[in-house]
């Protein structure tokens, strides 16, 4: 066998950024404002939804989210 | 509209070192020692394969690389 070392570019978190905002996205009354690695910043409706239904969407999508704030 | 910064854990770039893996792996004759962001360690049976078409694979599967050592 031989052997090569490759250097690879463009291995990021962006999988991970659609992943969160499309599980954002897919919820009545939500519009992310932003995603990033670590967090979110969520505008919504209180009247459709709630914190803990956003929450939960994104820990549905594989990840754990807690709004800020809240005791860890 | 109401707003909620969510505490965001387990954002990594798995995805993508699961993809270069997958990569590689589907290439007869490699063997990926090691994949972590931003490069790989590949093993491979130089009758089977070479440099290039294992640095292509990485390529398609959407990332840019190139065996370490050669110029940018």
């Amino acid at each position: 066998m031989s052997r090569v070392e490759l250097s690879i570019e463009g291995m990021s978190c962006d999988h991970c950024i659609r992943a969160v905002r499309t599980a954002l996205e897919a919820l009545s009354g939500v519009r992310p404002e932003s995603v990033a690695i670590g967090s979110a910043v969520v505008d919504f409706d209180p009247a459709q939804t709630d914190e803990a239904a956003i929450a939960g969407a994104v820990t549905r999508a594989g990840y754990r989210a807690r709004p800020r704030g809240d005791a860890a």
